[in-house]
Protein backbone atom coordinates (compact mmCIF):
# COMPACT_ATOMS: atom_id res chain seq x y z
CA UNK A 1 0.00 0.00 0.00
CA UNK A 2 1.11 3.43 -0.91
CA UNK A 3 2.24 5.89 1.66
CA UNK A 4 3.47 3.21 3.99
CA UNK A 5 6.91 1.78 5.14
CA UNK A 6 5.58 -0.72 7.47
CA UNK A 7 5.34 -4.16 6.63
CA UNK A 8 1.78 -5.85 5.76
CA UNK A 9 2.05 -8.13 8.68
CA UNK A 10 1.87 -4.61 10.87
CA UNK A 11 0.19 -2.09 9.15
CA UNK A 12 -3.29 -1.23 11.43
CA UNK A 13 -5.25 0.26 8.25
CA UNK A 14 -8.52 3.04 9.28
CA UNK A 15 -11.63 2.76 7.48
CA UNK A 16 -10.52 6.22 5.97
CA UNK A 17 -7.41 4.57 4.43
CA UNK A 18 -9.58 1.46 3.19
CA UNK A 19 -11.37 4.00 1.78
CA UNK A 20 -8.61 5.91 -0.19
CA UNK A 21 -6.88 2.59 -0.93
CA UNK A 22 -9.95 1.01 -2.53
CA UNK A 23 -10.31 4.33 -4.36
CA UNK A 24 -6.93 4.07 -5.45
CA UNK A 25 -7.45 0.84 -7.42
CA UNK A 26 -10.48 0.69 -8.45
CA UNK A 27 -12.00 4.60 -8.25
CA UNK A 28 -12.05 4.46 -12.51
CA UNK A 29 -13.62 1.23 -13.22
CA UNK A 30 -16.04 1.76 -9.98
CA UNK A 31 -17.57 5.24 -10.93
CA UNK A 32 -18.35 3.63 -14.52
CA UNK A 33 -19.83 0.70 -13.28
CA UNK A 34 -22.23 2.75 -10.70
CA UNK A 35 -24.10 1.74 -7.69
CA UNK A 36 -26.60 -1.11 -9.38
CA UNK A 37 -23.77 -3.35 -10.86
CA UNK A 38 -21.60 -2.48 -7.93
CA UNK A 39 -24.10 -4.12 -5.20
CA UNK A 40 -24.34 -6.67 -7.37
CA UNK A 41 -20.47 -7.84 -6.88
CA UNK A 42 -20.98 -6.86 -3.68
CA UNK A 43 -23.55 -9.64 -3.27
CA UNK A 44 -21.58 -11.99 -5.30
CA UNK A 45 -19.17 -11.83 -2.53
CA UNK A 46 -21.82 -12.09 0.21
CA UNK A 47 -22.70 -15.50 -1.67
CA UNK A 48 -18.92 -16.93 -1.40
CA UNK A 49 -18.44 -15.81 1.85
CA UNK A 50 -22.10 -18.07 2.92
CA UNK A 51 -20.26 -20.80 0.97
CA UNK A 52 -16.95 -20.00 3.34
CA UNK A 53 -18.67 -19.54 6.22
CA UNK A 54 -19.95 -23.10 6.05
CA UNK A 55 -16.72 -24.74 5.20
CA UNK A 56 -13.85 -25.33 7.23
CA UNK A 57 -11.11 -23.43 5.30
CA UNK A 58 -10.17 -20.39 7.37
CA UNK A 59 -7.55 -19.15 4.94
CA UNK A 60 -10.66 -19.12 2.43
CA UNK A 61 -13.09 -17.45 5.26
CA UNK A 62 -10.77 -14.41 5.58
CA UNK A 63 -9.90 -14.04 1.94
CA UNK A 64 -13.74 -13.63 1.31
CA UNK A 65 -14.11 -11.61 4.38
CA UNK A 66 -11.19 -9.19 2.65
CA UNK A 67 -13.96 -9.46 -0.68
CA UNK A 68 -16.79 -8.34 1.24
CA UNK A 69 -15.11 -5.61 2.78
CA UNK A 70 -13.25 -4.16 -0.20
CA UNK A 71 -16.76 -4.57 -2.39
CA UNK A 72 -18.55 -2.68 0.54
CA UNK A 73 -15.98 0.16 0.52
CA UNK A 74 -16.17 0.52 -3.24
CA UNK A 75 -20.13 0.92 -2.79
CA UNK A 76 -19.63 3.21 0.21
CA UNK A 77 -17.02 4.87 -2.53
CA UNK A 78 -19.46 5.32 -5.45
CA UNK A 79 -22.19 6.70 -3.27
CA UNK A 80 -20.22 9.25 -1.50
CA UNK A 81 -20.13 7.75 2.40
CA UNK A 82 -17.82 8.27 5.16
CA UNK A 83 -17.65 4.72 6.76
CA UNK A 84 -15.63 6.22 9.61
CA UNK A 85 -17.95 8.70 10.09
CA UNK A 86 -20.99 6.19 9.65
CA UNK A 87 -19.51 4.21 12.31
CA UNK A 88 -19.20 6.85 15.09
CA UNK A 89 -22.70 8.59 14.19
CA UNK A 90 -24.72 5.26 14.47
CA UNK A 91 -22.11 3.04 17.13
CA UNK A 92 -19.64 5.82 18.51
CA UNK A 93 -21.53 5.88 22.30
CA UNK A 94 -22.31 2.37 22.37
CA UNK A 95 -25.46 0.07 21.05
CA UNK A 96 -27.80 2.18 19.46
CA UNK A 97 -30.64 0.66 21.34
CA UNK A 98 -29.65 1.32 24.76
CA UNK A 99 -26.65 3.23 24.19
CA UNK A 100 -24.51 1.45 26.20
CA UNK A 101 -21.45 -0.42 25.73
CA UNK A 102 -21.95 -3.99 26.35
CA UNK A 103 -25.26 -3.90 24.82
CA UNK A 104 -28.14 -3.95 27.69
CA UNK A 105 -30.86 -4.14 25.18
CA UNK A 106 -33.27 -7.10 26.03
CA UNK A 107 -32.33 -10.43 24.30
CA UNK A 108 -36.00 -10.21 22.31
CA UNK A 109 -34.78 -6.95 20.96
CA UNK A 110 -31.52 -7.50 19.97
CA UNK A 111 -30.38 -11.38 20.82
CA UNK B 1 -16.05 5.16 22.34
CA UNK B 2 -13.59 3.98 25.44
CA UNK B 3 -9.87 4.69 25.36
CA UNK B 4 -10.24 8.51 23.77
CA UNK B 5 -10.78 11.81 24.69
CA UNK B 6 -11.24 12.69 20.55
CA UNK B 7 -14.83 14.03 19.94
CA UNK B 8 -16.69 11.53 17.75
CA UNK B 9 -16.20 13.90 14.26
CA UNK B 10 -12.00 13.78 14.77
CA UNK B 11 -11.88 9.82 15.48
CA UNK B 12 -10.38 7.86 12.74
CA UNK B 13 -10.92 4.21 13.89
CA UNK B 14 -9.09 1.32 12.36
CA UNK B 15 -10.84 -1.49 11.51
CA UNK B 16 -8.73 -3.25 14.81
CA UNK B 17 -10.87 -0.72 16.83
CA UNK B 18 -14.03 -1.64 14.53
CA UNK B 19 -13.75 -5.56 15.93
CA UNK B 20 -13.06 -4.03 19.67
CA UNK B 21 -15.52 -2.03 19.66
CA UNK B 22 -18.46 -4.46 18.56
CA UNK B 23 -16.66 -6.73 20.57
CA UNK B 24 -17.05 -5.16 23.62
CA UNK B 25 -20.68 -3.73 22.95
CA UNK B 26 -22.22 -7.17 22.07
CA UNK B 27 -19.32 -9.94 22.38
CA UNK B 28 -21.31 -11.95 24.69
CA UNK B 29 -24.89 -12.24 22.83
CA UNK B 30 -22.69 -12.48 19.40
CA UNK B 31 -21.20 -15.66 20.69
CA UNK B 32 -24.83 -17.32 21.97
CA UNK B 33 -26.14 -16.31 18.54
CA UNK B 34 -23.05 -18.30 16.42
CA UNK B 35 -22.01 -17.67 13.10
CA UNK B 36 -24.96 -18.80 11.69
CA UNK B 37 -27.55 -17.01 13.29
CA UNK B 38 -25.34 -13.96 12.98
CA UNK B 39 -25.23 -13.72 8.78
CA UNK B 40 -29.13 -14.03 8.96
CA UNK B 41 -28.33 -10.65 10.74
CA UNK B 42 -26.01 -9.40 8.26
CA UNK B 43 -28.69 -10.48 5.36
CA UNK B 44 -31.04 -8.28 6.99
CA UNK B 45 -29.26 -5.73 7.31
CA UNK B 46 -27.98 -5.82 3.59
CA UNK B 47 -31.75 -5.89 2.18
CA UNK B 48 -32.15 -2.61 4.13
CA UNK B 49 -28.75 -1.24 2.43
CA UNK B 50 -30.28 -2.29 -1.34
CA UNK B 51 -33.43 0.11 -0.31
CA UNK B 52 -31.52 2.78 0.33
CA UNK B 53 -28.97 2.47 -2.30
CA UNK B 54 -32.00 2.82 -4.69
CA UNK B 55 -33.71 5.77 -2.33
CA UNK B 56 -32.36 9.29 -2.18
CA UNK B 57 -32.00 9.25 1.65
CA UNK B 58 -28.41 9.91 2.23
CA UNK B 59 -28.30 10.02 6.28
CA UNK B 60 -30.46 7.01 5.97
CA UNK B 61 -28.25 5.35 3.72
CA UNK B 62 -25.24 6.03 5.87
CA UNK B 63 -27.13 4.40 8.64
CA UNK B 64 -27.08 1.20 6.61
CA UNK B 65 -23.70 1.19 5.83
CA UNK B 66 -23.02 1.64 9.42
CA UNK B 67 -25.34 -1.82 10.04
CA UNK B 68 -24.04 -3.67 7.83
CA UNK B 69 -20.24 -3.02 8.25
CA UNK B 70 -21.22 -3.32 12.42
CA UNK B 71 -22.80 -7.13 11.48
CA UNK B 72 -19.73 -7.74 9.05
CA UNK B 73 -17.03 -6.95 11.52
CA UNK B 74 -19.67 -9.07 14.26
CA UNK B 75 -19.58 -12.15 12.19
CA UNK B 76 -15.62 -11.96 11.96
CA UNK B 77 -15.65 -11.96 15.34
CA UNK B 78 -17.64 -15.17 15.72
CA UNK B 79 -15.62 -16.65 13.31
CA UNK B 80 -12.00 -15.57 14.20
CA UNK B 81 -11.21 -13.39 11.91
CA UNK B 82 -8.77 -10.70 11.83
CA UNK B 83 -10.33 -8.17 9.01
CA UNK B 84 -7.63 -5.64 8.99
CA UNK B 85 -4.97 -8.85 8.55
CA UNK B 86 -7.48 -9.79 5.45
CA UNK B 87 -7.90 -6.78 3.60
CA UNK B 88 -3.57 -6.67 3.79
CA UNK B 89 -3.40 -10.37 2.65
CA UNK B 90 -5.38 -9.71 -0.31
CA UNK B 91 -5.10 -6.21 -1.20
CA UNK B 92 -2.23 -5.03 0.61
CA UNK B 93 -0.12 -4.42 -2.45
CA UNK B 94 -2.65 -3.50 -4.99
CA UNK B 95 -5.36 -5.74 -7.21
CA UNK B 96 -5.13 -9.05 -6.39
CA UNK B 97 -5.41 -9.66 -10.34
CA UNK B 98 -2.81 -7.79 -11.40
CA UNK B 99 -0.99 -6.68 -8.41
CA UNK B 100 -0.80 -3.16 -9.52
CA UNK B 101 -2.43 -0.10 -8.12
CA UNK B 102 -4.57 1.45 -9.87
CA UNK B 103 -5.79 -2.16 -11.21
CA UNK B 104 -4.24 -2.15 -14.80
CA UNK B 105 -6.43 -5.99 -14.98
CA UNK B 106 -8.88 -5.97 -18.29
CA UNK B 107 -12.37 -4.81 -18.39
CA UNK B 108 -13.42 -8.31 -19.21
CA UNK B 109 -12.37 -9.53 -16.21
CA UNK B 110 -12.90 -6.61 -13.25
CA UNK B 111 -15.34 -4.07 -14.89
Amino acid sequence: MSGSDAPETERSLTLAQLQQHIQQMYGRKDQARGAEGTFLWLMEEIGELAAEVRGDNHAALQAEFADVLAWLATLANVMDVDLNQALLDKYGVGCPGCLKSPCACSDSEKP
